[in-house]
């Protein structure tokens, strides 16, 4: 296979420098790379395959003879430079939430709609993190029986909110052990020894729009407008990984061996569930794996087909760089 | 009013120190106070209302001449020591779940169900801290309109734990940030920077302990034997407040409007819920306070009559020791 000319877009960020990581992992063919930013990372020097790369600035040249661009520099950077990409004919992988709902571009996660990126017109997104550690871990049963509802509380970690949230939760722990000031600037609210309520705008629904983005997102990955789903989200002091506690009606009754099969076999998600030691998906655990973990699985009472489950998948790599790259290799 | 002579069984743990605490800020009428716990705590010394007083042994022969105990010594304990306590007719008013479901025993939010006490035969029991806390934010809605479905995933602090467990989540988180070695006595699992299931046994039906109490105790209280509960219980990096993510299918459509002015009429309930600032209950704002606070009060868009809230609440007082005094308040 020929070697592909990409474009990291964001590349000095906490998502960008997991692409890169994930890139070389997977080997994934690239002839050149280009890794961009803004100004004030420039200068700066990242490695990849063992080689030191400069870092340049994005401008509506960085495109020119480029095949592929990931981007991971936020909303406002792809909403101007997206489009540049793919009129250059570089193909987008966009991990943030400006063209998720567009109609025109496919949303992906290559495990479960993978034929939908083929309706691509130079733009493909990357679903918003929680929506991909949910879905990885409920897709499995979906593909047994339809689901009627979806209810899920989000336990998120800093990551989400980039590398400079994951210093705070530290700086701010190191602070409250040491009875020192607790500087806020990434977070509005204390994160350390502490939760809040995930810190984006509350809709005149009174949904958040993280909570938001999961339900549109659940119901455009799957084609399925009538699905059910409410989400809470939330932010809690833990460093990279996100955990989700699930309740699912479903239509047709499963077994609980023949579900927890269902997600061993599927690509991506993995079974830890172990009743008699009390063990079950941990953010620590999760964190730097590929795998989503999925455990607590049992029937839940509040429905007539009802399942509980608990999840956890590293909100860097699943969440977004590795199902970025997946798309990219779905392109090749 | 003639005051009363007060046991507090457990007094040199997490919640026994809270007791001690509310008993003196609420001007609780104590004539003598005995202060006990196990031989591992003797010669130890407390001070209450400016009064040093030494912590003597729970043997068989504290109760006598007593009025009150206050029982927060662990469930093995409470089996041996509150039934020779209410022989002596010194009340008993036990935190451990060692008699929550008996049916000769009242199980008692003040709030809630003050009735209940007056048939006691001795022994009343404090119900489990996420069950209070679950119950304070939603019964002033339960008074409005019966609630069908209860779902709800907590994120439990280390308190409920115990003291220990509180300086274990500070110790290892210490020692994460200068990494050191991790080091895990009380809790199975790392609890810095972490979260895992509540580490209680699991059922045959795949519920913890921790879950079962929760979906019982509501029915048991709200002397509703119909209502469906579901909980997922996870314990989370925070130190004294538990939060709580619930959804509730009412049956019948309720204002938001009514629904924050009844729970801000509640007594012991508060409101904290400002969209625009970003601004919802957060457990180190419930830390220390009596109230339970209950924000992002929403339509839950899952169910026809849904609602969905975020509740925190001091597991140590409303959720433990206010609740116990509450109760006992009651006897006098």
């Amino acid at each position: 296979m020929s070697g592909k000319n990409i474009v990291v877009a964001g590349a000095t960020g906490a998502v960008g420098i997991e692409i890169l990581k994930v890139l070389e992992k997977r080997k994934f063919p690239v002839n050149n790379i280009r890794l961009l930013a803004s100004k004030r990372s420039l200068g700066n020097k990242l490695t990849f395959r063992g080689e030191e790369i400069k870092v340049e600035e994005l401008t509506k040249d960085s495109f020119k003879g480029m095949d592929i661009a990931l981007f991971s520099a936020g909303g406002s950077r792809s909403l101007e430079y997206a489009p540049i990409s793919a009129k250059n004919n570089c193909v987008v992988v966009d991990n943030s939430s400006a063209f998720r709902m567009d109609e025109k571009v496919p949303l992906v996660i290559p495990e479960i709609n993978p034929e939908d990126i083929k309706n691509h017109q130079g733009i493909i997104a990357n679903p918003n993190c929680s929506t991909i550690i949910l879905l990885m871990g409920i897709y499995p049963i979906y593909q047994l029986t339809p689901i009627d509802r979806i209810i899920v509380s989000t336990y998120q970690a800093a990551s989400g909110a980039g590398a400079q949230a994951m210093q705070e939760l530290i700086d701010q722990s190191e602070a409250y052990l040491h009875h020192k000031t607790i500087e806020k600037n990434i977070f509005p609210h204390q994160i350390a020894f502490n939760l809040f309520s995930h810190n984006t705008p509350i809709d005149e629904n009174g949904y958040n729009t993280e909570e938001i983005k999961m339900v549109k997102e659940v119901r455009k990955i799957l084609h399925n407008p009538d699905i059910k789903v409410t989400a809470t989200c939330v932010r809690v002091p833990v460093l990279r990984a996100h955990s989700e506690s699930v309740s699912l009606e479903l239509q047709n009754r499963l077994g609980l061996n023949q579900i927890r099969e269902a997600i061993n076999q599927f690509s991506g998600a993995r079974v830890v569930d172990d009743r008699e030691k009390n063990y079950f998906p941990m953010p620590i655990e999760a964190s730097g794996l590929d795998d989503v973990l999925v455990g607590r699985i049992r029937y839940d009472e509040c429905f007539n087909n009802g399942l509980a489950m608990f999840i956890a998948g590293d909100q860097l790599l699943k969440g977004a760089a590795l199902n970025a790259v997946q798309i990219a290799e779905k392109l090749l």
